[in-house]
C-alpha cells in the first residue's frame, strides 16, 4: 500500500483567540504533526534560522516564485513579502506528515481551493469580552490597536460558518483535544479509507 | 442557551466486524452516550425487562405503530417484528444525550434520511481473512452460515463508501478511540457551533 497522504489543517481566527498557543501545544501533543514554514523577504532576526522560523528569500527570488505560481498565497506587509510555499507543504503531506497552517480568514478558503483538500478550522474565543480581556492581558497592543482588533474580530467571526470546524478555545487543553479528535476523525472519513475496502474486495 | 441536541450515531457493518463489542465498550467509555432500544413482538426471555433489552409489544400494538409511522424502520424476522421507535430516540437527543443505533446497511441511509441528520459509521474488519477467523472463533455459526456471512460481508463492504466514516476495527480500544474522536469532532462541526458565534455577534 502506498504512503497515505498527510492531512492539511488550515487554522484561522481572530487575533487573541489563541491560534499560536494552540498550534504550539498541538505540535508537542500530536505525533506526526508539523507546522508549515512561511517564506519572507524580511531579514532574519536574532537566532532565526532559514527553514525554521521562515524561509528567508531576497526580494528578487520571492518575486520569481510569485511569477512561477509557487505560493498558495502571499501578501506584502510593511515593505516585506510573506508567502506560503506550496512545494514545502506538498512534500511533507506526501511523506504522510500532517501539516498545520495558520492563515487569515481571507487566505483559508483560497488555500483549500488551490490544494483541492484541507480541513479548515476556525478558532473562536468563548466570548468577545474574554477576547478583549486576553488582548489587554497580553500587554502588546495599545488601546487603539485593541479597538481595531476587536472590530476585525467581529468581521472574522462572520466567516466562521464557512469553516469545516469551529473550536471554541475555552482552555488550551480542551482546544488541543478538540484538534486531536478532528485529526483522528478525519482519518476515519470514508473517503480516506476506500483503499482498504477496495483491497478487501479485490 | 437551549439544550444542544445530542448526536445520533448510526452504526453498520458485516456480522463479525465487531459492532456489538464496540457498542458495549463505547457505552462504558463515552459519557452521555446511550444505545437506542428496539421494539419487538417476541416474548421477553429470562431476565429481559421492558424498555431495557427491548420494548416488548403485542403484535396488535406493533402494527398500530407501523400504521402511525412511529418506526424509523422495521422488519419481520422469523415470525416476529423488530423496529426502531423514532420517539424514543428523539426524546433522548432532545435531552442532549448522544444516541448510538446499530442497524444493517439497508437501514442506515433510510434512518439518516428520515431523521434529517445522523453520523453514519461503517465498522470494517481489517481484512476478510480476519473476519472469517473471528466468525470461526465465535463458534456460533455452522460452516454454511459462515460461508453465507462472508458472502454478505462482501455485499455490505461495497456500501461502506456511502457512510460518513469507516472505522477499521483492528482492536476494540482503537475502534472505540476512533468513535470517541468522531463524536468529539462532530461536536466541533461549524453547523453545531453557529449559535455561539451568532450570540457573540448580537
Amino acid at each position: 500500500m502506498k504512503q497515505k497522504r498527510g492531512q492539511l489543517i488550515i487554522l484561522s481566527g481572530p487575533s487573541g483567540a489563541g491560534k499560536g498557543t494552540i498550534c504550539e501545544a498541538a505540535l508537542k501533543a500530536i505525533p506526526n504533526l508539523k507546522i508549515s514554514t512561511s517564506a519572507t523577504t524580511r531579514k532574519p532576526r536574532g537566532t532565526e534560522k532559514n527553514g525554521v522560523e521562515y524561509f528567508f528569500l531576497s526580494e528578487a527570488a520571492f518575486k520569481k516564485k510569485i511569477e512561477n505560481g509557487e505560493f498558495l498565497e502571499y501578501a506584502k506587509v510593511h515593505d516585506h513579502y510573506y508567502g506560503t510555499p506550496k512545494a514545502h507543504i506538498v512534500q511533507m503531506l506526501d511523506k504522510g506528515i500532517d501539516v498545520i497552517l495558520e492563515i487569515d480568514v481571507q487566505g483559508a478558503a483560497q488555500i483549500k481551493e488551490k490544494m483541492g483538500y484541507g480541513i479548515t478550522i476556525f478558532i473562536a474565543p468563548p466570548s468577545l469580552q474574554e477576547l478583549q480581556e486576553r488582548l489587554v492581558d497580553r500587554k502588546t497592543d495599545s488601546a487603539e490597536q485593541i479597538t481595531l482588533r476587536m472590530k476585525n474580530a467581529q468581521t472574522e467571526l462572520k466567516q466562521a460558518q464557512n469553516y469545516d470546524y469551529i473550536i471554541v478555545n475555552r482552555t488550551v487543553d480542551q482546544a488541543v483535544d478538540d484538534l486531536t479528535a478532528i485529526l483522528r476523525a478525519e482519518k476515519c472519513r470514508s473517503l480516506n479509507n476506500l483503499e482498504i475496502i477496495q483491497e478487501m474486495l479485490m
